[in-house]
């Protein structure tokens, strides 16, 4: 049975036969790509970014910008692009109808059937997608740096990635997850979109669009899986390291805060652009490809700095509601209550003088010291897994530092055809 | 603006203005009635059981038994009865077109528009109502109490019943209801039916039910208030005692673990039915008539014994989902789990053979040796007035005795005119 998407079209991987793989990329220009395409690409062969199937072209980036929509009127909120400089397009003889091969690493990754070598005003990108021109903004810093020249068509993957420990188990693209879905029995999934070792707030978070995702089923037994989708991409300095991520957020469910049967950790590549609101639409439609039928949405959505209203990010959902095949489920922050003795959600108990946010700086100390917080800031398990991560791959520390940017193992490799 | 209740009909209080009861009932012949019937009475003035006038006449109890419908086919479950003997209907002369009136303790209580004298077969409203004719299911006993003529007609009170201490703030019919809901600012509304002295399973039942009820508002800060709605009726020995109802369930909010923001406690006055299914509808068909939007409904709504699934309410409900103006929410139990630290709902966690049911006879050992129990079970503030509400008003214990049956304050009390 066909498995329908973003927009309602079929999901289909771009991913060649093995064994026919070198003949279709034989005697082709190969064109080294950066990181950040790198995970384009996956994205795109596996489904991800359904119904895309290549980088986009001039109409779609236009639609995109002009109205949040494809060319084809499909809502989409961020351009996905593939750029070069004029001289590399010179270079190469890139041109529309003639196919390159994309080689990562130095080996061949995707057929790149070009279409089309366009230029766009980024600076009207910017406006469009982040609400801002801004250099400073990150996501305007990451458009101002793509070179000068666009080129639009469709990707197929010549070689799969090779998914690295500890990152393979949580590597389940689009087709792969609806399997398990199928598999677990879950009639309601709730995404949640996760940058974080969770501490019992994250957990609450999720504890809390738990309930909400299962509100109007009368079921015997809830059969509601939290799908943890971690992203992994582009690391700063002071970021929890990926391996720390994925592994602790597993780490929940296996000492039993949530079970197999209610619980799943995965990852999509993806370098954030935090674009808040049109980001949280972006989401969306990842997680709908995910075969994913809710998704948690807190304060401030992939945000950052004060670029965006808390809820604004809300209000967009809200407005392209029926048009999204996944039904967005909203929640307040998550506190600490002494009076309680345990999470509240903010708005839920009337101890908020006394209420303790979970705030970034304090987990930071915590785990900094190294010393085990109480179960009810961070779980045990997980404390002793965020050590044992730190220890395993971050060169003692949790945290990106400028020596794991050098030293980290890819989280994939493009091995020789 | 009309307030609009149950079967879209507009909620009118049926109270006759004092000046001109007396006039209203002169020369008319008495009734006493016993307390389920003033209770009822009180039900049916004020609009708890709109569109419902009066007691029910043969074609409404008739359309109630065969389809769980009145006669016009608005929904309804159960049979709201004024009963007599052969006899009384001899001696009193009661018959169609003949109003009287109904005293309670001695005193007028309302007009009764007689329209029709009937029988009925009661065991066959039994297995309707009840899916059983048992004696032992006590709707069942009941029923069958009921003596063997039944009068439908209208009813108005002539006098308002005076609501004793404590009782007082609580008593908050419809009408009244509905305009604190507007006060407080509330778009969402939860029902929790309760006959108990809240533990912290409860409060997290309500805490989920919150989280339920607002899980696709969009909001930027919840405007959900969970409705406690105590039924207050007939009561039993090991029953808590009413008084440690309300004012426990009171005290959730007093001492902060809600706040006048999310939580407002209230009463109604009805003997339990135990009729599961049939009595979740009409919890429904209540709470709608309370301006209220959702309702909780969990394991065993309102049952007894092993008469009904435990889930037979939750699959009844969505049978006649569309026409019920209020949206079931559904939960779970919850538990407490020891590794968690923290109160958790079945299937949630996964340390399924660690977690700790809040057995009734535990929690009642607890409060028997009236030794504090933890936080994390009853809220000490709970506790401390469990034992004031023993001393006050329950001759030392917070449980129904004989001697508190003997001894108790009524509820209300209906003056002279």
């Amino acid at each position: 049975m066909a498995e329908i998407g973003h927009g309602g079209k079929e999901i289909k991987e771009r991913i060649f036969d093995p064994s026919k793989a070198r003949e279709k990329i034989k005697g082709l220009t190969e064109i080294p790509v950066r990181k950040q395409i790198a995970n384009e690409i996956i994205d795109l062969a596996y489904g991800f970014f359904s119904p895309l199937e290549g980088f986009m072209g001039k109409a779609d980036v236009d639609g995109v910008v002009k109205n949040m929509r494809l060319a084809d009127g499909t809502i989409w909120p961020i351009p996905i692009l593939f750029d070069l400089s004029e001289k590399e397009v010179a270079d190469y003889g890139v041109e529309s109808g003639k196919s390159v091969v994309l080689t990562y690493q130095g080996n061949p990754m995707a057929l790149f059937e070009v279409d089309e070598v366009f230029e766009y005003d980024k600076a009207a990108m910017c406006k469009a997608v982040f609400g801002t021109d801004e250099e400073k903004h990150p996501g305007c810093k990451r458009t101002y740096e793509y070179k000068d020249k666009f080129i639009g068509g469709k990707i197929t993957l010549v070689k799969e990635p090779k998914i690295n420990e500890p990152f393979g188990p949580y590597f389940l693209p689009p087709l792969k997850m609806r399997q398990i879905i199928k598999e677990k029995g879950w009639s309601r999934t709730v995404a949640h979109q996760t940058r974080n070792v969770p501490h019992t707030g994250h957990e609450w978070l999720m504890k809390g669009a738990f309930f909400q995702a299962y509100a109007d089923l009368p079921i015997e037994k809830p059969e509601v899986g939290v799908v943890v989708n971690a992203i992994i991409g582009e690391k700063r300095v002071k970021d929890y390291i990926d391996e720390a991520i994925v592994l602790c957020q597993d780490e929940l469910e296996k000492a039993g805060y949530f079970g197999p049967h209610n619980h799943l950790t995965s990852l999509t590549f993806w370098d954030m652009r935090y674009a808040g609101p049109k980001e949280a639409i972006f989401h969306a439609i990842l997680r709908t490809n995910l075969g994913i039928t809710h998704h948690m949405y807190g304060r401030d959505h992939a945000g950052v700095g004060d670029y965006y209203g808390a809820y604004e990010a809300h209000h967009l959902l809200e407005s392209v509601g029926e048009e999204l095949d996944i039904t967005p489920v909203y929640s307040m922050n998550w506190l600490y209550c002494p009076v309680c003795a345990e999470i509240t959600s903010e708005g839920l108990c009337n101890h908020g003088d006394q209420q303790q946010k979970f705030s970034g700086t304090l987990i930071r100390s915590i785990v900094t010291d190294g010393v085990k917080p109480p179960r009810l800031i961070i779980r045990p398990e997980v404390f002793d897994q965020i050590m044992a991560c730190a220890d395993k791959y971050g060169q003692g520390s949790p945290f990106v530092t400028e020596e794991y940017l050098e030293k980290r193992s890819p989280v994939f490799d493009i091995e020789p055809l």
